[in-house]
Parts: C-alpha cells; sequence; structure tokens
C-alpha cells in the first residue's frame, strides 16, 4: 500500500474509476453538463456504496479539482496494483480500472461484471476519455514512457466499409480495380510528353476494347444505356494515371457527349460506334484563347453559305484560336463550337463537326494547329491550339439538337437565345460531376498514402531506448489528415448521391442538378489541391519524389478547379441559382416582405429564442446532428436572406445591377460555399441512414460529426460574429473535436482501407 | 433643371458633395463613428452656409436613409450636371463634385479653392469611398455600363519603391538582374533529368566564375566577408530557375557552410577555395532515410581507429544511408554528419569529409550512391543516396571546431552534448533565412505574372458592345490576389531584417535569431506554397502551361516547407524558444505567480477596461497601427501564456513532461503562429518608419495596414472566441479591409513592379 490514507480509500469500488479519472482531470476540463452526467451515472450505480459514492462525487468538483499530492497518489497506487497485469489488459481505461480493482481481493472480484463495465464505459463516455491515446498518457505514466500501446483493432469491419462505398456499382468497381492493376496500366516516369501521350493513347484503345468507354450510349449503337456506370468508371480512372482519365474524358465524355448529347440520330447513326471503339477520335473545341469563361462571348464564325449548303468555319483572329484542347495532336475531327451565322443573322453559339485531319494524320486545309507543350500535369494528354481558316463542312455537319437549318432558314424548338445557349452548356453537367468525383479519388490516394505512411515512419522519442512515436499518434499529424479525410468522405457522399440524381433524371428540369454540379465540382477540387499538398507535406521529403505519387496527383489535378468551368465563376453561377429558387419560392408581391420576415426571424431566433443553444457546451449537445443541421442551415440561410437584401438595396438604390453585382461578388461567394457546406452534411448524413451494418454506421457517423464540426470550427469567426455561437461554445466545440479525432485514430488505417485501392494503382514506394 | 425641389435645393456647395455622398450611400453602411467625423467636419467647412449644414446633415442620419426618391433623383442632377465634363474630371469623386459644383454659375466658381477641395477630400476619407471604384460605381450610372475609368496612374514613383526595397543592397540586386537576365541562364523546358542537371552545373560554374559563390568567406581565400551579399544572392537566384537557387545553396552554402563553419583553419585553407570557385563539389549528407527531423538520431557512424588514426564510416543500414543529398552525383566530396565514436563511447553527431569519387568520377570504395530519380521539382538538381560501407579517411578529416580527438581523446570547447549539437546545427541558421528570401522572390515573380495578366485580360461584360471587364477589376480576384501582396510584402521585411541583425551578429548568442529563422522561414515558405497556388489557379489554364513559369514555380518551391527544418517542427521549435525565453524573464520562484497575474491582466484588461477597443468601429480606429499592434500583442501574449499554463498544469498533475509536450502540441503551433505574425508586423512598421520618400511611405503604410487586417480578420474567430473585439466590430473590420483593398488597386501594378523582376527572369509568356 503506497500509504495509509491510500490503504483506507482505495476501495475496489474507487480503483475502478480511478484510470478515468486521472485521465479526464489531466485535461483540466470538466464542464457543468459533463459533471451533471457524471453524478447521475454515479448516484445510479449499484457496485458503489454510499460512501464510495460521495468520495468519488468529492472528486468532480470544479471548484477544487484534485491537487499535485493527489495525483501524486493516484499514480502510485495504480502503478502498484497494475504491476502485474499483462500489457493487453492495459488498452482500455475501463479494462484497466476492472484490473487493478479485482486482482487484489475477492471483494474487487466481485466487482467484475457487465454491468459494471456498461457503467464505467458511460462515465469514460461521459468523460470523453476512453481511448488509444487517454490509455497512452496513463501507461506511459504508470510503465514509464515507450510502453504506450498501438493497438490497431479496428471498430468495424473494411470489407463492409468497402461494400458501403461501392454500393451498387460494387462489380463496376472491382472490374475496373482489376482491369487497372493490369502492368499495361502501371505507372511510368516518361518525361518525354510525345512518348507519354503516345502511350496514354493505346492505354485509352484498351479502355475501348473492353467496352468501358461505352456506358453512357443507346444499346444500338454497341452503348451500355448505363450512364451510371460511365461516372462510375470515371471515378476509378481517378485512381489511375490522371491523363488516362482526362483523355478517355475528352474522348468518350466532351467529344462523344457533344456527338451524342448535341447530335440527332444521323450523327450518332454515323459517329457514336466508331467514337466509342476509339477509332475515331474527336476533341472538343470550345475554349478560345481570348474567351474561357466567358463562352457566349466566342469569337470563332460559322457561318452558313446556302449556295453550296456548307458552314463556313473561320478563326478571325489570333485570340479566337481555339485553347488547351485536349486530343488536338491525335485527333481526326473536331466538334467546334463557334457563332452560328444565318443570312448574317447570329444565332449564338453552336457545335459543329469539322474534320481536321485525314486518314494519314495530315492536318485538312485551313485548320492549323499547335502543340501546347508542356504543361505542370497531364504530359500524357495532348493539348493544342485550333485555328480555321475558312473550313468549308457540310450542313450537316452542325450538331442540331437543339439548332438547325431549314431551307437556308435557322429553325430551334429553343426559341429563347439565352435558354438554348443554357439548355447546350447544361447537357455537359456530367463533365462536372465526373472531375469532381475524380479528384475525390485523387484525394483518396493521396490520404491513403499518407496515412499508411505515418502508420510506418517514426521520429523522435520521449528519451533514448525506446521505440520513436509514430507519426501517425503526434496531434499535430492527426488534425493535418484525419479532418481532411472526414471532408473527403463526405464530399464522396454528396457527389454520389448527385451522379445518381443525374441518371435517374435525365430528361427532367436539369437546373438544380447544374447548381448542384457547379458547386460540389467546385468544393470538391479546391479540397482536392488542399487535401493533396497536405498530404505531400505530411510525408515530408519521401513526399516529393516522384516514385511516390504526390508530384502527379498534385500536378494532374491541379487544373481540376479551372476546367470543366473555373471554380470561381462556378460559385457565383451557384449564388445563382440560389437566389432564384430562393426568390421563385414567393409569389413576386410578398417577396419583400417575406424577406424582412425571414431576415428577423433568423437574426433573433437562436440568440434571443434559444440561448441553450448558443451556450450548450456539452459534447452530447455538440455530437448531436440536429446542432450540425440547426448550426448549417442558419449559416445557408441567413447568408442568402443578406445577400438577397444587399442587391434588393442596391438596385432600390437605382445602382446599375451590373456593379451591384460586382459589389456582392464576395458575399455571393460566401452564400454559396454555406448552401454547399449544407448539400455535403445533408447526403452524409442521408447517405448514412441507408446503411445496415452497425459498425461501419457507427464509424460513419463520427466521420461524419467530424465534417460538420470541422466545417463549424473553420467558420467558427461567422457563427461568433452572427452570434450564433458564443465563445465558450466555440472552445467547446474545439475540444469535441480533437476527442474525437483521437477517437477515429486506431480507426484510421480502416478508413483508408475502405475505398478498395489496390496497391498497383496506389503506385507507391513508401506504401 | 431635374425638378423643382432639385433646383431650391441644390446649390453648390451641396452639389460639391453629391457624389461622395451617392457613392457613401450606395453602400448602406454609415457607423456612428464615421458619422461623428463627417457632421465635425460638415460643422467646420466655412464654404458651406448653415442652411446647407443642415440640409447635409440630414443626408447622414442612418435611422432615416435617403430613400429610393431620392436616389433617383441624385443621380438626375448629376447627370445632368456632369455631362459636359471631360472624362478625366470624372475620376475622382471630389473632383467630380467641384466640376458639378463650378459649371454651373459665378456663384459655384467661388467654391473651387484648395481650402474646399481638402475638406471634400476630408469626407471622401471619412466614408472611405474615394478611389478607382468608387468612382466607377458612380461613373457607370451617369454615362451607362462600359464607361468606367481605368486609370493606372500610380500614387507612388516605382522606382523610389525599388530602390527602398532593394536597400542597401541595390548594387548587388542589380548586379544579379543583369547576371542572371543572361541567355545562359534562360528558362528551357528539359524534360531529361541528366541533361537538366548538367545544364544548372554549367550555371553554377559560371556564377562561381562570376564571384558571387564567395561572399561569406574571408578575403584571404578569395571571400568576400560579405555574408549579407551572400543572402542577397541566394534571394535573387529565388528569381532565376530555382534549381540553380538549390545548386547553388548546397554547394557554397551548405557544404561550403559545414567546412566554413564546423571545420577550423586547416580544412579553410584546403577546402574553401576551390570550392567556391566550384572546382570542388561537395554534398552535404546530413539527413538519412529513417532520420529526418531528427538529426540527433542519426544512425551513420564514424568510429576512431586509434591504431591508424583514421575514422571509419559506416552505415549499418539501409535506413541509414543518406537520403534525398543534393550535389550527390556530381560530387567528389561529402561533409557526412555521424555518431562519432571515439574509444567505445557516442560522442554525437559530428561532420566528416569523406571523399566519394575521384577525380575521374568513378566511386570511391565502399561508397555507394543511388538517383533518387525524378521529383516533383527541381529535377535540375542531382539529389541521391549514399551509403558508406567502412570506409576509412584520416583523422583530420573531421570537422573539429566544436570536437575534436587528441592522441586518441574526444576533446570539445562545449562540454554539454546537447549545447554541443545544437550549437554546430545553429551554425546552419543561414540556410533557413536563404530559404525563407528565396520562397518570398517567387511569391514575388508569381504575383507579378498574375498581377500583370489580370491587368490585360478581360472576361464578361455588362451588356453587348461594351469592352469585357478587366479581371483585376472583379472584387473577387482583388480579394485573392491584393492581400497575398500585402503579406509577401510583409515577410520580405521580415527575413530582410532578420537577415541583418544575422549578418551584424555572427558571433553573439544566436538563440533568438534561430527561433526567428524557424518561424519566419516556415511561415514564409508556407505563404510561398499558397501563393503560387492562388496565382496559378488567377491565371486559369494559361497558369497551367509551363511557359508561363507556375508550374516550376509550384513544383520547385513546394518542397520549401520540409527542407532546411519540416515547417511543422520547426514551429514547434519557435513555440519551446517562446516558452523559455518567458520563463527566463522572470525569477524562478516568482514564476507561476507571474503567470497567474500576466493571465489575468490579459484576459480582463481589454474587455473589462478598454470596451472602446473591442467595440470601436471607426475606420480611423481601425486603420490605427496602434490598433494593429495591440491586437498582435494581445494574441500573441495570451496563446503564450495559456500554453505556459497549461503545461504546468500537466507537470503539476504529474503528466510525463512528453506526454504533456503531445497534448499542447496543436497549442504550441497556434502559439509560434501568433509569435510569428507579430515580428512580422513590428518589422513591417519599422522598415516603413525608414522611409523617406513620402508617396513610398504612404503606399507602403496602406500595405502594412492591409497585411494586419487581414490577419486580424483570418483570426477573428479567435479574436471573438477571446472578447478581444465583438462581431460589430469584426464586420466592420471586413468593411474597411475591402476599401483598402479597393484603394490600393490603381497600385497593384507599380507595387509588382517595385520588386524589380526583369522580364528575362519572370519567363512567363502571357507577360
Amino acid at each position: 500500500m503506497p500509504n495509509d490514507v491510500a490503504a483506507q480509500e482505495m476501495t475496489p469500488g474507487i480503483l475502478s474509476l480511478l484510470p478515468l479519472f486521472y485521465v479526464g482531470w489531466s485535461d483540466s476540463v470538466l464542464s457543468p453538463s459533463e459533471m451533471k452526467v457524471i453524478h447521475q451515472k454515479l448516484e445510479s450505480f449499484s457496485f458503489l456504496s454510499p460512501a464510495e459514492k460521495e468520495y468519488l462525487i468529492r472528486w468532480t468538483d470544479p471548484s477544487s479539482p484534485p491537487d499535485e499530492a493527489t495525483f501524486k497518489q493516484w499514480v502510485s497506487v495504480m502503478r502498484e496494483y497494475s504491476q502485474s497485469l499483462p500489457d493487453d489488459k492495459k488498452t482500455s481505461l475501463v479494462e484497466l480500472g476492472l484490473e487493478i480493482a479485482s486482482s487484489q481481493s475477492v471483494a474487487g472480484q466481485a466487482i467484475r461484471s457487465a454491468e459494471t463495465k456498461a457503467a464505467l464505459q458511460d462515465i469514460g463516455d461521459a468523460l470523453g476519455v476512453d481511448g488509444q491515446v487517454s490509455s497512452n498518457i496513463l501507461l506511459s505514466k504508470i510503465n514509464g514512457p515507450g510502453s504506450e500501446a498501438q493497438t490497431t483493432d479496428l471498430s468495424f469491419d473494411v470489407n463492409q466499409l468497402k461494400a458501403f462505398l461501392d454500393g451498387d456499382y460494387s462489380q463496376t468497381k472491382d472490374r475496373m480495380r482489376t482491369l487497372l492493376s493490369d502492368p499495361i496500366f502501371a505507372y511510368v516516369t516518361e518525361p518525354d510528353k510525345d512518348k507519354f501521350r503516345l502511350r496514354v493513347l493505346e492505354q485509352t484503345k484498351e479502355l475501348a476494347k473492353q467496352g468501358v468507354s461505352a456506358y453512357s450510349f443507346p444499346k444500338k449503337y454497341g452503348g451500355g444505356e448505363k450512364s451510371g456506370d460511365h461516372i462510375v468508371v470515371f471515378e476509378m480512372l481517378g485512381y489511375s494515371d490522371i491523363s488516362l482519365a482526362i483523355k478517355f474524358g475528352v474522348q468518350f465524355g466532351l467529344f462523344g457527349g457533344a456527338v451524342y448529347m448535341l447530335g440527332t440520330e444521323k450523327h450518332h447513326r454515323k459517329y457514336l460506334e466508331p467514337m466509342h471503339r476509339a477509332e475515331l477520335l474527336g476533341c472538343f473545341a470550345m475554349t478560345e484563347t481570348g474567351h474561357g469563361s466567358n463562352v457566349k462571348g466566342l469569337t470563332t464564325t460559322a457561318t452558313y453559305d446556302d449556295d453550296s449548303k456548307e458552314i463556313v468555319i473561320h478563326s478571325p483572329d489570333y485570340d479566337s484560336g481555339k485553347e488547351y484542347i485536349g486530343n488536338a495532336m491525335h485527333s481526326t475531327m473536331a466538334a467546334v463550337f463557334a457563332q452560328l451565322i444565318v443570312d448574317g443573322e447570329n444565332h449564338g453559339v453552336h457545335a459543329i463537326l469539322v474534320p481536321i485531319r485525314d486518314e494519314q494524320g495530315e492536318l485538312m486545309p485551313g485548320v492549323t494547329v499547335k502543340d501546347c507543350g508542356y504543361k505542370m500535369g497531364l504530359n500524357g494528354v495532348d493539348n493544342g491550339r485550333l485555328w480555321f481558316d475558312k473550313v468549308r463542312v457540310p450542313k450537316d455537319n452542325l450538331l442540331n439538337r437543339f439548332g438547325d437549318i431549314d431551307n437556308g432558314v435557322y429553325t430551334s424548338p429553343l426559341k429563347n437565345p439565352s435558354k438554348r445557349f443554357f439548355t447546350m452548356l447544361g447537357a455537359l453537367v456530367v463533365g462536372r460531376i465526373c472531375v469532381g468525383l475524380a479528384g475525390i479519388s485523387a484525394s483518396k490516394s493521396a490520404l491513403t498514402i499518407a496515412i499508411k505512411y505515418a502508420l510506418k515512419r517514426r521520429q523522435f522519442n520521449a528519451k533514448d531506448g525506446i521505440p520513436e512515436t509514430l507519426v501517425m499518434d503526434y496531434p499535430t499529424h492527426q488534425h493535418r489528415l484525419i479532418p481532411l479525410l472526414a471532408k473527403t468522405y463526405g464530399y464522396y457522399f454528396a457527389l454520389r448521391r448527385l451522379a445518381e440524381k443525374y441518371s435517374d433524371n435525365q430528361d427532367g428540369d436539369m437546373r438544380h442538378i447544374e447548381t448542384l454540379a457547379a458547386g460540389l465540382k467546385s468544393k470538391a477540387t479546391w479540397h482536392t489541391t488542399r487535401t493533396i499538398q497536405e498530404c505531400r507535406e505530411a510525408c515530408g521529403g519521401k513526399g516529393y519524389l516522384k516514385e511516390n505519387r504526390f508530384a502527379d496527383l498534385k500536378a494532374d489535378t491541379d487544373i481540376f478547379t479551372t476546367f470543366e468551368g473555373d471554380n470561381t465563376v462556378l460559385m457565383q453561377l451557384v449564388a445563382k441559382g440560389q437566389l432564384t429558387e430562393f426568390k421563385q419560392s414567393f409569389h413576386d408581391e410578398g417577396y419583400r416582405a417575406v424577406v424582412k420576415y425571414l431576415y428577423t426571424r433568423f437574426s433573433n431566433k437562436l440568440t434571443e429564442l434559444n440561448p441553450v443553444q448558443t451556450r450548450n457546451t456539452s459534447a452530447e449537445h455538440i455530437l448531436d446532428q440536429d446542432f450540425h443541421k440547426d448550426a448549417f442551415l442558419y449559416r445557408e440561410q441567413k447568408l442568402l436572406i443578406s445577400l438577397s437584401q444587399r442587391m434588393q438595396d442596391y438596385l432600390k438604390k437605382r445602382i446599375d445591377p451590373y456593379q451591384a453585382f460586382l459589389k456582392c461578388q464576395t458575399h455571393m461567394l460566401a452564400s454559396a460555399h454555406a448552401y454547399i457546406d449544407n448539400i455535403v452534411l445533408k447526403s452524409f448524413i442521408k447517405v448514412i441512414d441507408t446503411c445496415e451494418d452497425p459498425g461501419v454506421k457507427t464509424v460513419m457517423t463520427k466521420v461524419c460529426n467530424l465534417y460538420a464540426l470541422t466545417i463549424i470550427d473553420e467558420e467558427k469567426g461567422w457563427f461568433l460574429e452572427n452570434d450564433y455561437l458564443e465563445g465558450n461554445k466555440t472552445k467547446a466545440i474545439r475540444r469535441v473535436k480533437a476527442k474525437l479525432i483521437q477517437e477515429l485514430r486506431p480507426d484510421v488505417e480502416g478508413l483508408v482501407d475502405g475505398f478498395g485501392i489496390p496497391d498497383a494503382m496506389l503506385g507507391a514506394e513508401i506504401v
């Protein structure tokens, strides 16, 4: 016995709780609501005597925390009682408590029961302390530094997680995993762009041979009629060499998509089959040097000549040249977007199929092509610039689904030119979903490499002669990687849900889907850039070597934030979509009144009517999904309403609408971010609802909570500024978030294994 | 006259203020303190009659803002009166007001005086509205969209700014500008690493031939004895191909530095001259595969053999191989860091010169070298891995300044092994300063390219037929780039000041300089990564092409956050340095009491004693440097004191120190960030104090204010959480920051031209 006082007080009941209290107090934080829960639980425990309860309750008084001498005594007692324990009993504070209590006396043995264990577990939960990291604090104290256990027992079955993530597409995904693990898809460092491009071209043809290029096309042209599977194929290519993904996307998604979505039967019959067999290589010539985001302003012209029944494609100047066109060096045909002029009248942007090379690969007359040269990444893709000098094509080459020339007269099923323009662009929304998902695949690869390395790499130790600490066990490292992992899950679920909505609803109103695609593409690809960067840095010098994959992951995905729509421009589209939807949800006459009403409601509701919400610092409340939903909705709505009000204000003051838009531009971005953050949260929660495996459901709920708390913590400035949260609560959120990260630490390897990325596709030497 | 009411009211005095009030109110924001200032100023204006004053004061009542009809009337009046004005009179609201007032009547002409102009300027300042963007709002209203003026008149002389930035080193800097603009240093895309490396080797030799490699060495060995100039050369190489900068740094800074700083006379005599002439190529073999950050844990051994008077260098296993060693494929010698074992006793890490190749370039017996292969960037640098199999070198090859072997016995002027270790590493602190500065040079290149492109590139317009909007005129674009520009200036000044401190104080106590170097290197290089990324994205697809430089800027500097010390590890060193300095500033006995006192003082001072500080939302106060200094100091001190207190708490509770450190790790990082942010602010202010050119001083003060407000805005969550600021104030800060960004917009080109980067060194096709 360490000393007499201890000998009297340290009954088995008290001993069983000692490890939990020791670790709980070591953080100096017991909030009033945590204490209340602990008191209630202690009172209800039948294995404790009234004297023991009273004694233990004294230990929870935050106004007189245990003093230094008490801590010293606790450590001595635990050290004494635990010496004879086997190591595996020391990995849980609950187990350790039970062992200490029951190892020394018969009375102690009586305490060990399922009921007691559950009771201790409850206390541990209330204190938020059980788990790997907590145990290590204790073990290093009892047995000296270096004795920390490193169990990696997962709380769930990885195969179940993989099955849940793959969902309905597990067959297609597994097929792609096998296919892309084949040596012909292996990563090689090929610094010469021309050789690299030929290699990627061969791989593209191989994919066509396997038939995975045809999922989105009609069966009668050899297609699969499964647009969901097309998206999945692209998502899986995001794990491969991303040059291949983009080459695939250009040929079958953009070029093929233009023929299919903008063309009609005559084009489908003639081109779809050779296109998806990669016999007819084509490019998608939309962007010009002078016009990227502003597609409406393209200056290439397509002038109809009624005498010859031909269309004349012409680039009036250097800046009207088509820019960054993928597949430009290998293609024989281009879908050229140009201002269609019929009888002197401009009918806006239309797509026309223009042969650019003959069968021998020689350029057609009037066509100039220039290689874009080396790029930051994607050097396996042959991007080029194209100019047309009065190139003539038959009238039939006009992709005429939304606009046609009939007897020399322009006709269109869509009379409104603006609506026609957006319908044509909207037909290509799937590209944004694909790019978002491929970005998330790249994020998953980066996180898998960084986390697996951090589970092998050790650096620094507490003292000589003991193993160095695993890099994954540094809190800074956990805080760098685990929240990014949670966000990656969030974007994945949101994009998958969107992909399904898209596949199920191709003929319905696409406007909402377009808004979501624009926003999710943007947020997911920004997230990708940030995640890969953080993972590279987390692997130090090893991350910089090409052999460990980050170099290409980083360089290849960097352009994702720009192509298929510049993210900053897309986020403004999202805000415009929000404003339109918001406006449409009321009658015009009632609009202003409603705005005023909602504004008042939102600015007062939670501070005046619900002080509990702003101040409640209990872990239980902070981990409650209702709190997350409310916070995300509040932010989304308040930003949107104030944006709407501000716009109205400017217009009322006769500010020109364009200037008013400029003045609100940064506000629009903030609103769009809040909107998409909430979309992700809602998707995350909905997808978890469908999970049937209890282990997976539990860990996914934790990951979702971490996603929510990470966003709230990042945006705490806004929440505080708007009085939705008080300072004590944001501090409590930080603590709960930190505990959640600790809790997920032992599951972290399983959470990346669940992605199911074969080693061959990961392609990193250090893993 | 637009209508009768207007005709009566629109006296010249009132007309003169109309443009300012119109634009001021268009933002809907007049804070109480702004109003107070305006009232005071209006009262003091002798050119206004009492009736006019009363009328104008009515316009500033925030409880009854001008209604829609009033706005309509204002616009009509201004449109009417301004029609005959030449365009150049419309670019300033003050000028416009004077013109409108004086153009119609004799009474009006009387109003035009220097005094009135100054008075109007005052009101404009108080409203925070004069400037390019404000004028454009008005002009688009009066003359219709597209009529916005795009003046780029600078408020300062670019040559003066350049002279101020170059300071005492303008001669060396200009010399490097000329030298590096020579075609032999031109950028070429050389995808083959071996050819690229040879090219960079030739460039390195050219620099040696020019003598710029010898600045830090003694004159008697052909050096320049100007370590300040050595740093400047490296900073300037940060504008060139960064492979060259790193090759230069490895050869002359790391290898040369090891010989000079860790060696003694005998080494200097033998090696310094051939080294700085690049005749003796050497590498700096410290990092091992198994040990990067933890240098103390290196496992290569250097065992002294007293019989042969030789030292035996040995790599016991794969992980003890030297890793990422620059110059490894070209060198004939390596400074190898290894555990020095004399008579069976390990004396810690020492450096030994080991010949690795003979004069024919053949590897020496026992030496194995393996190419690290392709990297994300810096492929012009030959990084390799080295292993030693019992390689013998004479005892004299030990770099023996801090540890020697004398008659078979180890001796050292530094008895404490830990102190010895840190002294040896500390001798290399200059490398961190150099890397930080080179990172800032790369940031400057990226910002110059992005800003110059944004001043040419147009996209989207308010309506057809008018020019599209300059990308630089979008607020989102300004908010992306201009705050990064302000931070770049901040880091530049802080690093330059540190470089001078270092040069002036090489023999003094370096601990404080080491702390600053660790922190500034980390923050500056993280900033570099972020800035280049943002600039790349801001240039869209053009930014992705290799021809526009971002690809290499990004890839080459990416490793800056890792090498010369991993940033996350370095920031912990900073926090440790802070804790030590903090502790030392008190006697040990009084320590705890002092902490408690300071803690109380800081947590109460500003909320309880100074509510003005937390609530004052006037622009004047928000732009006051005293406010910035106080906010930065408060954050620095409060984080440090709470960190110190937490550490003490854990130790009191008998938590193992290593575990206590782990528990505080994220807190340590927060403290270190706050500390370095404040160092940058203080340096920025001090450097501006030395500026003699009034134009440069004014614009630099604005840039410094933007730096300060950007950090405060980024950290507003913390400031709100800690009750240092209230929500109304953080909102006001955001508005003032936005106005400041607008104000800097017309100066933005000059602010990058001041860096003085010749086009040849910028190397971007789009500029």
